[in-house]
């Protein structure tokens, strides 16, 4: 039984508070383990590499390599489903023409004095993609997480997948192939973060490493940070429906359990001002649990973190709505365009009755790696932007250095920094 | 002296190598006293910062007052200097315009088949802007940290500030003021990250923090993430002048004297094809020094981490430059323009002669919060898109799920992801 939390209610802040600062994780401690190991690999490379792989994975690298192969990548075309294959087509194509949309423009111009000045974009020259193993192994992630950077013009992007007892999810590599992914090496973990930061002799570093991993991935995603740059560490995956009486309880509660059984720490939240309404979603939860195949993971999720906001009405919803700042945000009422004109804080809204969240992650075109935990608040889903940076780039002339240097000088004087002053004013002769 | 890397010598990749990988800095490990700091914020609020306040920055905040008042910062106009607010000012609105050109559009469209995308961006509710204080604290940080939250249209800019014996740099005030600071508290340390990220009694929270600190500040930052968003952590900071020999090497070694007087830790890289020039340079850095009155900070960081890079042509230079990543890159050559095009990696760019590095640092208008210690290769400057997030919409009707629902099944169910599948099937009856 999720809980539930009425608006109308005396205690109603105080439990939306607590509510609000619910941890739904416990990150081990494993930076010491994660230390060692990475400390290991910059010392003895592919030859560390294959040790940990052979014990953490139970894959014999000097066997099957290190890299995966362009046969390997064939064959698991032949291994897929024609249509899965077709399905990631589709995906692909529409993730990429949104994320076109995304590509900076640079901008240059002088102003009214004649100083030039300007913002210039570039990719990042190489990225690693950490993709995990096991069950885990989504191609849709690969594809999220692999087409941005495509996009914004990376030129090595590097993918690592653990291959437990040898084996790699066919479908993984096929998105990767689909995706433009340029490199891929049979290997996970802390080792495999090592690996890209700082190379070893078969895998060239990159610059900058994105994806999702298990807790030892993201110590070691962080004691790598800046030897090359991170992507944000993702916590477990949270859904808000709001929704009117006049939705089909059946239908809220399906993407009510799709976000549940991602695991038993994800978070579904229903928002209603129909308290019947509330209560039939329930009774559909409970029913539709019972039919599904991970129904331990989901019913875990919604018993833990699960809850029914109940609001006195849509109105007095929106500030709730912000503070929650979900993740994934449904909106299934009424003028659900109107409603979303008005929300600040959500990674991704699926606006009306016929937008379930799921769309998002497969195959919308929009991206499924999104701020969970309430950063939409300050972050903001991975996008081309995070395969760029900007340069600043700024060229004055005597007579622009005449004009603005008296300023600068009086400036770095104030602040005490007379070698700044004297850079200008030995320009000036003054 | 600085060292001397010389392009031509056999050993000078290995030599370039170690040069790159040249830490600059040691981190002391102040994570547990920060702990405790912010545990006691959390507990007593208010009463835990005036204690802490009294201790570390003899400052009786009972007397004085925790927030800054209007006829505070009335004072501080009074007590500075006019041709420095005047200044100011000109930096200022020097700032904004060119951080207006950054403010992101909105993007709404629908695809060929009626599915209607968007990408959306807000800006962040609150901002917290830490300021040190003593001799590193300077306006002209307060309008770089200050202007690009207030161009993103942040509501609450709240600054604290250490009043070392009770005092703050009346300009630091004036600037605040000036770049639309809506909130000052005269606190710092861990504590005053504590109080911006969980509030106190006369402190509401905010969302975000940014702006540069020492170690405990540093750590702080990093403890409250999640919590809120921070900025990057700025190391030291660092210039490389690519200079041919017909600069004056006065001018130059000026540029370089101006980073190097920063701190210890800051790094001046001299770049030429000219070792006549680069030894002119040299000998000029020595007698500016003797002028200098931070000649003590200046020389050790020269003597520590300057160096002199004498490359076999320009053209040999582009893959080091793009490799050192500069924060700051001046280029003083003949045809700068065509370099600054090839370069990849660097901060800002500082294009020709008459356009020294520290016009950057006040007045040019962009932003001199830039990415150090080879940052650059995957990261940016401060600017308005740091304190804005974007918020994806999706928009499907009943045609649109119908054509794009069952490649959605498809994926979900190739994924093991049943209640995935099925919140897309109930609506489509299937």
């Amino acid at each position: 039984m999720a809980i539930t939390l009425r608006q109308s209610d005396a205690d109603f802040e105080q439990r939306f508070c607590a509510f609000l600062s619910t941890k739904r994780e416990i990150s081990a401690d494993v930076d010491a383990v994660v230390h060692a190991i990475i400390a290991r690999i910059r010392e003895a490379g592919d030859a560390a590499l294959i040790d940990y792989t052979r014990r953490f994975d139970r894959c014999d690298l000097e066997e099957l390599g290190i890299a995966v192969s362009r046969s390997d990548i064939d064959a698991a075309y032949e291994q897929a489903d024609p249509d899965t294959i077709a399905a990631l087509k589709l995906a692909r194509d529409r993730i990429r023409a949104h994320h076109q949309r995304q590509v900076p423009q640079d901008d240059r111009y002088s102003d009214a004095i004649g100083v030039e000045l300007g913002s210039r974009w570039t990719a990042v020259e190489s990225v690693g993609l950490y993709v995990p193993g096991g069950t885990a192994s989504y191609p849709s992630s690969v594809l999220m997480n692999a087409l941005p950077a495509a996009v914004a013009g990376v030129e090595r992007i590097v993918m690592v997948v653990p291959a437990s007892g040898g084996i790699i999810n066919p479908l993984v590599l096929v998105a990767a192939d689909l995706a433009g992914v340029s490199e891929i090496y049979r290997i996970g973990g802390a080792q495999a973060i090592a690996a890209l930061a700082y190379g070893t002799q078969t895998i060239r570093p990159v610059v900058k490493i994105v994806g999702p991993g298990n807790a030892y991935v993201a110590a070691a995603k962080r004691q790598v940070f800046g030897t090359v740059g991170i992507d944000m560490i993702a916590g477990p995956s949270e859904v808000l429906v709001v929704a009117d009486g006049s939705n089909d309880p059946e239908w809220v509660a399906a993407d009510l359990l799709a976000q549940a059984e991602h695991d038993a720490s994800a978070q579904s939240i229903l928002m209603t001002d129909d308290a019947h309404f509330g209560k039939a979603v329930e009774d559909a939860v409970e029913r539709q649990l019972s039919h599904l195949p991970r129904a331990d993971t989901a019913a875990q999720s919604w018993r833990d973190f699960g809850a029914v906001i109940l609001v006195e009405s849509f109105e007095a919803a929106i500030p709730l709505i912000d503070r929650i700042a979900a993740e994934h945000l449904e909106l299934a009422v009424d003028n659900a365009d109107a409603m979303a004109e008005r929300i600040r804080n959500a990674g991704s809204i699926f606006i009306g009755r016929h937008t379930p969240e799921v769309i998002g992650d497969y195959i919308g075109g929009c991206n499924h790696v999104l701020p969970t935990a309430r950063s939409a608040r300050f972050s903001s889903g991975l996008s081309v932007l995070d395969f760029v940076k900007r340069t600043s780039l700024l060229k004055l002339g005597t007579e622009q250095l005449r004009i603005l240097g008296p300023a600068a000088i009086a400036l770095a004087k104030a602040e005490g920094l007379d070698a700044h002053a004297r850079s200008i004013a030995i320009r000036l002769n003054i």
